[in-house]
């Protein structure tokens, strides 16, 4: 019989109790599985008094949680901090130092020192994972790791953010403003008071870059991730686009192409019956593409005590299992120096609402306009009449190249009758 | 390092040579992610002279696949032949007799003797793996054994077969009849000669079978599965389960209820906007639902040589990583000897088709019927008029147990205006 495995958290914010619970509540079960008796000897949290719904009687408290990390008889930290320097990261250095292994849902820290903490694990021997990092409670790390060994991967596409996925769906299915679902979110706690990380699709770019390192066997970029949010998207966006057959997703995508690896970030339309557009809610999916197996689909929820806590407590169980494997799966001397494509030369067809002033002749620049920059409409519709106001034109192109359709945008931006910053969304047929 | 992992492939059928051709052209991947050699060392089929699309070049071939299983510099036998018993069944066992590993996709084989399989490969050290057995290219054993861990278990429903969902497909979108369809699925390839297998819903069984002993934690049960095909499936009713919001899709569900197991294949109509709705053609996909992660989905393609092909190199990869679970997770020993109960009180909605004689009187028979079973009846419609011959008459009931269904149906075929035997279908909220 092996010993028992001996388990502290850092944190016990929704995450962190529910992986409390787990180990707590689960432990018949977690213990049969895993062949191998596993104890919570530790917590810390600001607050010991705080009321968490889980019983932590007989569970040493700490208020500094980097004092977990020097423990005698601690095996694992489990970092449910967040942030990607101060605290979490200290703790998570100081614990491998130590040859303990660490299990973590941060995205950020991962996406920022992986690369440092990875080799600071090998160096000591521990295992360092980050299954809830990335879309919650669907095992994705896992599978490009295991179940997807097999395959050279072309492309990832996900809805990795929830708060996103949940603003937009209200959007479309209440017909409320971004505002008002943002406040909705916030009023959930599905939206932080300062929302920028979720919506500027910072967090999803942090979750992007975990996987394109992953899937592409190389070092997570994040600064070679290319972002956008979703807060100029309307109502109006999310009607339009299903008239045309589409659906507006935050997605995370990268690519892996001959010119080298992209990563971007953006609101796209995606067709309505594609998996993805139907994804709703606070939940998540990746699309998967690799050479042999095609496409697989994941979809699970993204966030909450339980299903992140599901993925914290599976890592902690790879590691009672004597399963450990690398941080980002090879040795960091074998990942490669991937070269990283500009976005410029991607292909897609696109979706543009301008805002003009309704007049004759305002349809024959654009269209001028777009036939001098060899572009192609596929559609086009106007909205509404309103003479001499403003008014919404929508229109799709056949695909296009990025830099091609940049140059457009800069010439439709100096029209006259063009009275904003145009909407400009990718097409995506994932 | 590491000495070579030495593998061999009994059968090159279509998974047999897509497994050589990822072994073969995608090695230096493969090694990278393994840090280990991987070599094909043997390959055996009936016929050497067959053309592949694989250069076996420098591959020792053998006319007898149990050969393969005394070879002493082979590691893993990879047994893709097929079938519960004959040649496959010897070639496992002797295999792991010899402490070989053995890899597999033979779902017949492991939902029949997978236990003494496991029995014999736990007593000789070697790994038994069957990730390819079930939904193709999904790793959905290894999400159920790692990425899931934490959680216990109280559902899983799934499109498990390919040629069946093949057929449903081109039902509904074609308009095409079971049989029409069924000659365009054996024409491509989807369906054998013989379709009982998968029409029957045979082969789902087996792989529920696997997926439920997986999920509980207690050995395959494939006698306990009550099972149905589609062969009396029509468009009517494809047609009509759109009209009333569903569509009807080939499950294999398995559930947990304090009464005990319940296994079930059957046609059943799902919500047209649910994700399994949603999984056309050779796709299969997955519901699994855990108590902490709530429902985590997953989809891809079912067959084929690409997928299944990836999901045998991925056992082969768990291997070649010193990855070593035993082939049900627990050992054999810690297997729980599970109550399997009766689907009798198992309660759903119901969608029921009758022939019925067009003259008045014929719908207070049936809905005086309805009463006296105590079944409330949700919707009702009649599809034409058609006086004095037959008319096809819908209804769908609310949840009822499947018992008083029974004793209904019972009833309702005895009436003489009724002319066929009902069709009736679950309704499941998946």
């Amino acid at each position: 019989m092996m010993k028992p495995l001996n388990i502290a958290i850092a944190g016990l914010g929704t995450v962190g109790a529910g992986t409390a619970d787990i180990l707590l509540t689960q432990k018949a079960l977690l213990e049969k599985r895993a062949g191998r008796a596993l104890a919570l000897v530790a917590v810390s949290a600001r607050d010991k008094a705080k009321h968490r719904g889980v019983d932590l009687t007989g569970v040493d408290f700490v208020e500094d949680a980097t004092t977990l990390a020097s423990r005698d008889e601690v095996d694992v930290v489990v970092e449910l901090i967040g942030g990607s320097e101060g605290v979490a990261k200290t703790l998570v250095e100081t614990a491998l130092k130590n040859s303990k292994s660490v299990v973590t849902a941060n995205k950020a820290l991962i996406a920022h020192h992986g690369i440092a903490l990875a080799t600071l694990a090998e160096a000591r021997g521990a295992v360092l994972a980050f299954e809830a990092a990335v879309a919650g409670g669907i095992p994705i790390i896992k599978a490009l790791r295991d179940g997807l060994a097999a395959n050279q991967f072309t492309r990832i596409a996900g809805i990795l953010n929830g708060t996103c996925n949940y603003i937009l769906t209200q959007m479309l299915r209440q017909n409320v403003s971004f505002e008002a679902a943002l406040k909705d979110a916030q009023a959930l706690g599905y939206a932080e008071a300062d929302p920028t990380f979720d919506v500027d699709g910072i967090d999803t770019a942090h979750k992007l870059a975990i996987l394109a390192s992953l899937a592409f066997g190389t070092a997570p970029a994040i600064d070679k991730v290319v972002a956008s949010g979703i807060r100029r998207i309307t109502q109006k966006d999310m009607v339009f686009a299903e008239k045309l057959g589409y659906r507006i997703k935050l997605l995370g995508m990268a690519a892996m192409s001959n010119d080298g690896i992209t990563q971007r970030v953006s609101p796209c339309l995606v067709p309505v019956n594609s998996p993805l557009a139907n994804v709703h809610d606070v939940y998540n999916a990746i699309a998967v593409e690799g050479d042999r197996v095609g496409k697989v689909f994941f979809e699970g929820r993204g966030a909450g005590a339980g299903p992140t806590a599901s993925s914290v407590v599976a890592d902690i169980m790879d590691i009672a299992r004597g399963v450990a494997y690398k941080p980002f799966t090879l040795p960091v001397s074998a990942l490669g120096h991937a070269k990283h494509a500009s976005t410029d030369a991607l292909e897609a067809p696109y979706y543009l609402r301008l805002s003009v002033i309704d007049k004759p002749g305002v349809l024959a620049d654009i269209t001028h306009l777009f036939k001098t920059h060899r572009i192609s409409v596929r559609s086009f519709f106007q909205d509404a009449r309103n003479p001499d106001a403003a008014v919404d034109v929508v229109l799709t192109t056949h695909a296009i190249q990025e830099s091609a359709m940049n140059k457009a945008l800069a010439a439709l931006s100096a029209l006259h009758s063009v009275l904003e910053t145009p909407i400009v969304l990718n097409i995506e047929d994932v």
